[in-house]
């Protein structure tokens, strides 16, 4: 396993910053979670004027061998579809990244499909990727979806595009995905890394009835079987991310990680990223220091995910779409928490009388 | 009582709206809240291209005389220290009108102090305006907090505030307050029109202890039961509003009730401004059409208040400030839903295999 030199923001700075907040011209603690995020982003950054700098949102797309089995209502030509609507602007996270001045990053880590070298020049804003690492994972549902060399190069990508955005001045991205199946991958990983009944992690994905539902699981359940009994280490976080992951998961635990390495802030989307999270948080536990959780969405066991992680979602819209679109909407609040602690005024910088 | 022109808006675009929002390249429905608010702003600008300009944040000043009877922890002197810190630019409400490109007008409507004519100077994007009706409304624990007469002026300079924005090209309006006392009225006023007990709808306010807040619940319960006792007419919404409601308060139901005759979108702020908001739909039902209930906020029986209304937030950050602050946080919300309708694209033109 690739190694990440995560360490917790130092918590000395804390008392400052606190009192900082606590002395604007507000009644103490009226500010919700925007104090909370101020506090946050303040450790992380290590200042008392934390900052937001060119925000990107990194999309990663791949396809998945395990539909196949009819876990998904959506056919898979649509993740390659979706990629040339992106690229055109067209897509629901293109005028999310609009609105909030995110640069988008779509990059292909195993997309079933041949993209032409004209899709590298697409809408001002958007950058196209090639990484691929093959067409498509292998259907988990008798052995694992991907080798471990596949498992290090998609780790390898999203440490380069973390990297990459860095090195570009960006200081907080979101992470967002593509790829028709990936619920069901997201409910194994939930199940195994909770312990909760798998029943409880699978859910509509993209708009099942409950006879669906009932197909899902069992496929689900019976991969799981499998994996317990084939797997030559089937207690192992890596191996249950190897075994199930899409590969644009595993991509993205990889930016995760190198992004709380590299200190940014990492804004956390819907189901799937949820699950790349835990995945990322059971590798490196400091990580979560680095994480904001946006959304909460529709998919049955989001919740529980969420609180499983101790963690409580800026959001709830009723998001089911992925692709980075919950941690682009609960961005403006982010940046509403950074604007406070810059711009507000103190009680006695205003002539206030410190008020409750 | 002044007499509003207020129709709800015509559903007959609506099948259009919808249809057009469900070929959008997305799962149906997959983009929650954003779809049922693209649609609303559809219906109130009875358009399939919604669009949001000049939004204007238009926040009433006043003062309260029940704050003698010791219901609010903070002192009168900060509704002017306040109004004074916004003009200068360095308030709360500030940070959020300047990241969300809102206008403010901050209306001193009944603030207990006389503001000098230079302070209608203020940093770029703020403007002040001299409204005053009274230094303070009466105490309200032995009779009417005001004459049916400045009731009238208050709802007249709503009434001025958002016809002046409308003309200046604003289509959107939130309304904010600033008035030490004010969640004493809200909480009488819920308590009058929904008829639950006045113990659920009396909370903290700023930060009141359990003692002090049973001390303001029973200089509460003291003044509604002298109001029923000593008015002429105490099954009168009207009456209610005028016994004990702030200036800035009354100002407020007229500012949204002319907001809505203009068929302007408002955004409704937290506990005080959502209590503004039901005294409008006790006087005109239509009016609720064209509101966009922002924010639950922690005031307790905020969230009381809202189901009676049947309004399901958009946030729930745990604010309490009031200035507007919770709307204009959800102003980013309703920006993206109408930028999805207007920007992606539709399963046709992306040549996207429609998908759920």
């Amino acid at each position: 396993m690739l190694k990440f030199n995560i360490t917790a923001p130092d918590r000395a700075i804390e008392p400052a910053i606190r009192e900082k907040i606590d002395n604007l011209t507000k009644p103490k603690g009226s500010l919700g979670r925007l104090e909370s995020l101020a506090l946050q982003a303040g450790l992380i950054q290590q200042s008392l004027t934390p900052c937001l700098y060119n925000p990107v949102n990194i999309l990663f797309a791949g396809d998945h061998g395990i539909i196949e089995e009819g876990v998904s209502l959506s056919p898979k030509e649509v993740t390659r579809q979706q990629v040339g609507n992106f690229l055109r602007g067209h897509g629901g996270v293109n005028f999310l990244c609009r609105q909030h001045g995110f640069r988008l990053k779509v990059v292909d880590v195993g997309v079933d499909f041949d993209f032409r070298t004209g899709m590298t020049a697409p809408e001002p804003g958007v950058v196209f990727y090639s990484r691929k690492v093959r067409k498509g994972t292998s259907n988990y549902l008798n052995g694992p979806a991907m080798s471990a060399t596949e498992q290090k190069k998609c780790l390898l990508v999203g440490i380069e595009m973390a990297e990459k955005s860095r090195r570009e001045g960006c200081n907080v991205v979101s992470f967002g995905e593509l790829g028709m199946g990936n619920t069901s991958a997201s409910s194994i990983w939930m199940h195994l890394f909770t312990g909760i009944p798998l029943s409880e992690c699978v859910g509509a994905g993209s708009g099942f009835n409950s006879e669906q539902i009932k197909h899902k699981y069992e496929v689900l359940a019976k991969a799981v079987e499998n994996f317990k009994h084939k797997s030559a280490a089937p207690g192992s976080v890596e191996e249950m991310i190897r075994w199930f992951g899409g590969f644009e998961m595993v991509a993205a635990i990889g930016g995760m990680l190198k992004a709380a390495e590299l200190k940014m802030i990492i804004l956390v989307d819907g189901f799937i990223m949820t699950a790349c999270a835990m995945a990322a948080v059971k590798l490196c536990p400091a990580v979560k220091d680095y994480m904001i959780f946006a959304h909460c969405g529709d998919e049955s066991g989001h919740r529980k995910m969420l609180e499983a992680l101790g963690a409580e979602p800026l959001l709830n819209l009723g998001l089911r779409l992925g692709e980075g679109s919950g941690a682009i909407c609960a961005y403006p609040i982010l940046d509403s928490a950074v604007r406070m602690i810059n711009e507000m005024e103190s009680f006695r910088g205003a002539a206030v009388t410190k008020y409750f």
